[in-house]
């Protein structure tokens, strides 16, 4: 069987980072996709054995397209979660002085992340846009000398360039939670997640309500909870759940079962073990 | 008084067709901001005297810039929503050719919106990014004759170029909501939307229960729930409540002031009309 692993590409991303912090892959079995949805696909159609996506940015909140991907699309379920710390770094060239830097590129998304240092450290600088951190950090390579980028120190040791200045972000407990997703469920570890999305009838107001009791009445914790438009239109929504335990506990199971008679329909996305 | 209103610019932003669909508003009173924040920060000091945002999209959710600001830093409040149709078009030079774009430039949200539209017509491409709809229309002025864009019918005219296919958009029910934020309250109009942010103890499992319940009891139907994280760290959240009603209503400020007694703070972010 083929050891491929994708993730959110290109090379020296965050997803990356995430994935070489928890798994030895050997070079030619990492492939990199220009999307989150790309990646689960990739599992789907099974180019890959697995894949690694970004879920959950503790200041961003949840990453839309993997929600979406894995609500509406996708066949592969969650087999692990993996976090880590969203750490921005000013990268150059090598020797580059800070106060000679007049174009910063990223991702808007990293670009806002560090706005305060931005503003206090490099207030005249114009801001490019680059379609993600890690492209950003090799404009750098292709730029004049006085170009840096925000992105990984990953991204940086690839390009051969420099760390100018580290954990640049604005909150500094910025924490990133990614999952890998596959097609072999794990075994109960005993300290185990379970994620589901909850599909509700659009006409029928408290549905919400409904779905929370049957999991408080069962003492279930839940640990995260999302509405997530159905791309129907405003206000169309379902909800994305995740709770502690395990599939296979009689409560969760128990839990799935009623509201399958309740609701429109429940879609399970796995139980694996916990992160924290 | 100042006549003054701010928005998410530069010129040519969804976010202006959205003023200009229900505001006469001078040229010189027209103040673009880069941010979501910028605005709501500057109607809050008074820079200008009302200010407009983006804050949900029928097919990526949230605006999670608007949501935060309001909900941890602003005084002022919501006085008015808008909703209009996300139409995106493919703008370049008068007379170009489709066949021959080599580049599409975009910010990479209307891009991932059009992906399906790109793969198919123009799977050569390269995308470059932007940091906004109307700073990649600007660019296309700039380039070579071969470089399109992404963005709005307004950034095409403001610009002087062609929109060379229009409804580009991969989901035709594409809508946008913006809301106008101010320090007037409006008065009730008969058909109102209320908005709040409900602030939990987080070692208190069951707390979005007890608030829903406080809702349902007095038959006030939710338009939107939506979970955020309080930036303190991964599964902190609070959340963003909309509902049908006036804050004037007896059970909207009966069940405000009941949830205040349980939780660890409601914050108000205004009655309005209601757009749809």
């Amino acid at each position: 069987m083929s050891n491929k692993v994708g993730f959110l590409g290109p090379r020296g991303t965050f997803t990356e980072e995430a994935l070489l912090s928890v798994m030895q892959v050997e070079l030619d079995d990492l492939v990199p996709f220009p999307t989150e949805r790309d990646v689960i696909r990739a599992v789907d159609e099974s180019k890959v054995e697995k894949g690694i996506v970004p879920i959950e940015n503790s200041i961003e909140g949840s990453v839309n397209s993997t929600l979406d991907t894995l609500a509406f699309e996708a066949n592969s379920t969650i087999e692990k979660e993996v976090i880590i710390s969203t750490k921005h770094n000013l990268i150059g060239r090598k020797g580059t002085n800070i106060a000679d830097i007049s174009t910063v590129i990223s991702h808007p998304q990293a670009t806002a992340q560090c706005r305060r240092y931005l503003s206090k450290v490099l207030p005249g600088a114009t801001i490019m846009a680059a379609n993600s951190t890690a492209e950003a950090v090799k404009k750098v390579t292709e730029g004049s000398p006085d170009t840096a980028a925000i992105g990984t120190s990953l991204a940086a040791r690839l390009y051969d360039l420099e760390v100018l200045e580290s954990d640049i972000e604005d909150f500094k407990d910025n924490k990133t939670r990614f999952v890998i997703v596959g097609k072999e469920p794990p075994p109960r570890s005993g300290s185990d997640k379970t994620s589901l999305v909850c599909f509700i009838y659009e006409d029928r107001p408290g549905s919400l309500l409904q779905i929370l009791q049957e999991f408080s009445y069962r003492y279930i914790n839940l640990t995260k909870i999302q509405s997530r438009p159905t791309k129907k239109g405003l206000g169309d929504y379902c909800f994305w759940i995740d709770m502690e335990g395990h599939l296979d506990d009689e409560p969760i199971a128990s839990a799935i079962k009623c509201l399958k008679c309740k609701i429109r329909d429940v879609k399970v996305l796995g139980s694996y073990p916990r992160a924290d």
